[in-house]
């Protein structure tokens, strides 16, 4: 490993400080990590891949760590779990300056530190293709606890959390433009917060029978939780919450809400005649549709009119390629 | 996603079945595993890119699938830990042959089949640049047992199981060659076999004080257990066990040894006075040397010469880029 490698292993273990559940953190084989008593172990593995990702002249560093951890966290909010460790492996171009990976863990470390939790290990590698950074988060939930894709049932109602279509109308607006200029509102396409708090409180009250995070639009999400359910769904367009971004009075296009990623909402299923709240810990929890037993997606249209939903991920930098 | 990577998520989730500890593995936002009780976890993530840690016209893709989790593997060794699932994200060029993942599947489901550690989860990119994996590795220990780099005392003996020096020195012997032609002495380099028993029978019978997997030259990894433990070392060359490659007589260099890497052997320290057998699993144990109390190494020659022994890797592919 050469010198720069292990200056950058240094510097990430002195900003990365072990708490109570890291047992051993950076500087070991393994990290150790303590779970408590009756909890079962979460753990989840996101890419974060220059060009794919994200693309350097457009995200500010501090940004492309603040997702990269975001991806992470939200999927065990998704769970109902409790994030308890993170891992980064991030390979990077020997000609990347140092100040661009200091603001990229100043982001990534940020985001940890406003949800407790340490950044305990990872690896460090060379690539002269671009940044590629691969977050594990490492999570515990008590025993039967987790909130699966699966537990959905024909006469469940479907969740969201927050708003949608916001993230991938930013860089719709920002896409096409050579520089940089941000608003207010694109905030949550650069700094989006994974509801870990809301997961928590889902599984707490037992209101969830089902979850998954909104990360590759509300087509592809609500496809994945029918097809682990084995059930179908039927969405009211009208009853989207759409994101307004910043001061802009009007509401982003339905189809950045259905087709759209990186919202990092919530989805969840609840049983028939539950009562679940309005607003969760200042977050609106809205009423979108229900789970129904014959297969396949259905969107209710105004005035009425019914279509086929087809799961439809968005491709944002290179068509045809994945999120 | 496009159909491509679902079909290979699709693909895995079928040849990577669940086990007892996997409650719920690939098809969710997180995998969620099981943990004895009274067991801490340990985490380790290890990445494998091409050009850095293999080259496709050299590695057979099974090959790279192998060493890929055996890196893994090793450090869960390492801390004397029970591996429990493994998480592979894996990024691609979409001009990369079907059969070429196909049989780098087969290399690294093959090991984990052999170690029982199923694959429950991970990540899938496209990345133009070459395959790009990195594995994320889930184990646990009993409570406070996880033995680490940091246990060395002086006085302790310093142990190494197997052989080595005899990736690196098949490296260097194929490296230069434009054809693969491999001989059965080939195979430390290929397919090496992370000693996960060994590691969990050192820490059943306490017989470690500190432990590291060779995975950088023994110049390197014990350059660790001195750093982490702020101790010294003295090794006697003449006691290293060198690797013989195939059915040659004469052993691989010293150089080897101390610089080549990827041995996936373990480096331990054990007290003074305390009885390590001579095999464990029919895998030879040797002493090497002797934690001291003065920081630095040294290595005693032949004549009982002594020099400064400093930690440094071997560089395989790019010349400075680290491993």
């Amino acid at each position: 490993m050469p010198d720069s490698e292990k200056r950058l292993i240094q510097h990430i273990r002195r900003l990365a400080p072990v708490g109570p559940t890291v047992v051993r953190g950076i500087g070991d084989d393994c990290a150790v990590i303590r779970i408590p008593r009756g909890h079962e172990a979460l753990i989840t593995t996101d890419f974060s891949l220059e060009g794919i990702h994200f693309r350097r002249p457009l995200h500010p560093a501090d940004s492309v760590g603040h997702r990269c951890l975001a991806r992470g966290l939200s999927d065990i909010a998704a769970m109902g779990g409790d994030p308890r460790a993170a891992f980064l492996s991030l390979a990077a171009p020997r000609t990347l300056p140092q100040s661009w990976i200091n603001r990229f863990l100043a982001g990534l470390l940020g985001l940890a530190k406003e949800f407790a939790v340490p950044l305990a290990g990872g690896d460090i590698a060379e690539c002269s293709a671009g940044v590629l950074a691969d977050i594990a988060v490492f999570g515990s939930v008590p025993r039967g606890r987790a909130i699966l894709r699966q537990g959905a049932k024909a006469g469940d109602a479907i969740y969201v959390t927050g708003r949608l279509g916001g993230s991938a109308a930013v860089l719709d607006k920002l896409g096409s433009r050579s520089k940089r200029r941000f608003c207010r509102g694109d905030h949550v396409h650069f700094y989006p917060t994974p509801r870990v708090s809301i997961g928590r409180y889902l599984r707490e009250h037992r209101l969830a029978t089902s979850m998954i995070d909104i990360s590759d639009g509300l087509s592809t999400d609500l496809g994945h939780i029918c097809d682990e359910s084995q059930v179908g769904a039927v969405i009211t367009a009208a009853q989207i919450p759409l994101a307004q971004l910043g001061n802009e009075r009007r509401r982003v296009d339905l189809s950045f809400a259905l087709y759209g990623g990186e919202d990092y909402e919530l989805l969840f299923t609840s049983r028939q005649g539950q009562r679940v709240p309005a607003r969760i810990l200042g977050v609106p929890i809205t009423r979108v549709g229900e789970v129904v037993r014959p297969r396949g997606m259905r969107l209710i249209l105004s005035g009425g009119r019914m279509r086929q939903l087809w799961p439809k991920g968005w491709q944002h930098f290179s068509p045809g390629v994945g999120r």
